[in-house]
């Protein structure tokens, strides 16, 4: 099948999605593989008629995020297809991280549950439906590490080729993930932000034709994955939207969809409307949409990120406006901690709930903390913290404090002198 | 609450378990932190006394191991304690795989999904029920790897203290899992087997006195856990056995209580009785069932283990004999493959169906390609393969051949390099 790119194939099937629309000026487009406004180059974002949608509904679908298919840009039968299937991740009371920090009700979303064990299973499962739509054979990215191994991994089951792109430095975890599945992965001598750029270039060049680039060319579908987030909690908590919650901020697209998500619930009465705090949590060493929010700025200066937390470490982050935005309007914060206290709170996540983060779930929980010792939370809201990513990836963060208490022969007498120590 | 050790506190509550008894013997003992017969030394395991259980009853229940209390040894209201709540993974319908084997019809049950990413966080919930009847203060394991990380996540988040044991040459990401979540853990200088000899008199000494040693002296309520295993993949498959099932073995524990849940299940008229094989899988580095097997033995020969499959690494496996009968009698085999095998074994299984496994799922994936390819297998009969554990925990055994393909800088005459090449 030969397309050419910007024409529907007769098999395109979006569901209840209609159009592309800009963020900006609001013109409307075809649903295409394209990303910016033709008009003011805003940023596009998938646009919907909904049919009316039944909390029963939902309830008797899948445990994915295809039980929320309705209010997403795929075909009805998408769950027939062969895919990775993930979203429906546990949301964990946390009540020991709760009594710790002083909080009255707090919730760990665990996205670590996934198949590839971060958020980002659930965004490339949105893009593959539209790679299909568009007939792209290839499924590609830039990537700060694990979208890398979720699109490679999600190209294998739906039988896609994939060549993927990150910067040369990542941890082994995520090399290893980013090339185990068969696809190509190429290593970039740069920053995310350059692989980006790259990967822009790749596009209008015949090498990148007919690839479907799930977060430059798909992104507005590719987006739209993470208000399966803003679904889940909501549906988990009883239908009732949190008071509270802490998202992590990488290109800000995550905590962009899940307010989006938010919005879609109360706006189907899914949900009753009530008040929430969206809070955004960066690592020190790259918090570009931190140091604006505290300066009062509606634009962000991109930095030069050096921080453990790789997987954040987008120092131009494409949907800054956005989140200071949506955090300014529910009366929300952006926040930042240091590598130390990334670490800090990987290891108190681990201790009282037995959940091992990778470095973005010790922003989010690290943000959390910090705000809490601060007297800067609500004590008594109900508080949702989002742990996007699994410890096994970033084992190096806290491999120092992970170690044998003791390492001793097979014998009772040496046991007994660990003990005695 | 101070308690005598083999006395039951008054709270306890053991569901439909009435008492321990004799695996070889019969004699029947109270539910009590007991794991060998005093007559014959056999293997105690759970005696259930079931009420009536539905279909209908089970699929009301959580997404989780929980759906199956009634046929556990755990209270009415154990999900609502806190425990990981392990289980309802995905049962992943793999055509692509079974296309490149010429089969028919085969599922994954993959169980990287499960909290700390192996199937052991199945045996550990029911152990940690055990543990708190006994009012044990303490958790702890001999461990292969996978089990130290499910016993100190699962203490960390029912909080208890815990202190696991493992041979101290173990893969980093098992070291790191193992001690993150706050317990201590003890590397010891030796093999497995005499990590688990040292736990054994352990128990007899004050030292290790009030501990609940999940697969020692909990071990008969521990092993009930993988029955969950089968009991899910009827579920999954519409309330149907499966024809043929790969499982790995260590111990042997999973593929004998596998069995015992599939004959429950027909027994509760939850299921037809229809034949179905049992397949033993080992590495050949430790592989003294799968050699036992073919030379017609009914005990095995211990050995001392030399394989990548860290996990599967048990050279004088308990449950032996039993998992002998019971391939035996279904009509099944032990086989095993070599390092390199269980290598190619993963990177098909990630190439095919975009799943990451350990090397314990290298080498289930091994030996059902071994008897595909061989014309050892039902190419018509719809077969179960397990996926143990977690690619990110055995990076080292695919690491040489999951790197980039290339490194290059960002710039689109670079890239058209590499594709020349
Ligand atoms: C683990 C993890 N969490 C959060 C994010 C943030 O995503 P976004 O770019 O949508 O802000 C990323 C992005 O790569 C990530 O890998
Ligand atoms: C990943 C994995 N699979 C399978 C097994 C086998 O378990 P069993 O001892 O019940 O045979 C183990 C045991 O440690 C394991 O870690
Ligand atoms: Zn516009
Ligand atoms: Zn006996």
């Amino acid at each position: 099948m030969v397309l050419a790119t910007h024409t529907k194939p007769a098999t395109t099937d979006f569901g209840a999605a209609v159009a592309l629309s800009c963020r900006e000026c609001g013109t409307r487009y075809d649903l295409g593989p394209d990303f910016a406004c033709i008009e003011c180059f805003g940023p596009l974002e998938v646009a919907y008629e909904f049919g009316p949608v039944s909390r029963e509904q939902i309830e008797a679908g899948p445990t994915s995020v295809w039980r929320y298919r309705a209010l997403l840009p795929v075909p009805a039968d998408v769950a027939d297809k062969p895919n990775l299937a993930p979203g429906w991740t546990k949301l964990v009371r946390a009540d020991r991280l709760a009594a710790e920090l002083g909080l009255r009700s707090l919730h760990i979303k665990d996205d670590s549950g996934n198949p590839t064990h971060s958020f980002k299973d659930r965004v490339v499962a949105i893009a593959v439906e539209a790679a299909r739509n568009f007939g792209f054979h290839t499924l590609s990215c830039s990537s700060t590490g694990n979208l890398a191994g979720a699109v490679t991994a999600a190209a294998a089951r739906a039988g896609l080729d994939a060549c993927v792109f990150i910067p040369a430095d990542l941890e082994q975890a995520k090399v290893v993930m980013g090339s185990v599945y068969g696809g190509r992965l190429v290593g970039i001598e740069g920053t995310y932000d350059e692989v980006n750029r790259f990967c822009s270039e790749l596009i209008g060049d015949p090498l990148g034709d007919k690839w479907g680039f799930v977060n430059v060319n798909l992104r507005p579908y590719y987006a739209e994955g993470s208000k399966t987030l803003a679904y889940e909690i909501a549906e988990q908590l009883g239908w009732r939207l949190p008071e509270q919650i802490v998202i992590p901020i990488a290109s800000g697209s995550q905590l962009t969809k899940i307010d989006k998500g938010f919005a879609e619930l109360i706006k189907l009465g899914l949900v009753e409307d009530r008040p929430y705090k969206v809070i955004g949590a960066q690592a020190a060493g790259c918090a570009p949409v931190a140091t604006a929010f505290r300066a009062g700025h509606d634009v962000i200066k991109p930095v030069k990120p050096d921080t453990i937390a790789k997987s954040l470490a987008i120092g131009n982050p494409a949907d800054a406006p956005y989140v200071l935005d949506i955090v300014r309007r529910t009366g929300g914060v952006v926040e930042d901690v240091t590598d130390d206290q990334i670490v800090d709170a990987i290891r108190l996540l681990a201790r009282t709930e037995g959940i091992f983060a990778e470095t973005a779930g010790g922003v989010t929980v690290g943000v959390l903390t910090k705000l809490a010792r601060e007297g800067r939370l609500d004590p008594e809201a109900e508080t949702v913290v989002l742990n996007t990513g699994d410890g096994l990836k970033t084992l190096d963060a806290v491999a120092a404090h992970a170690r044998p208490s003791a390492v001793i022969r097979p014998s009772l007498d040496a046991f007994r002198a660990t003990v005695a120590e």
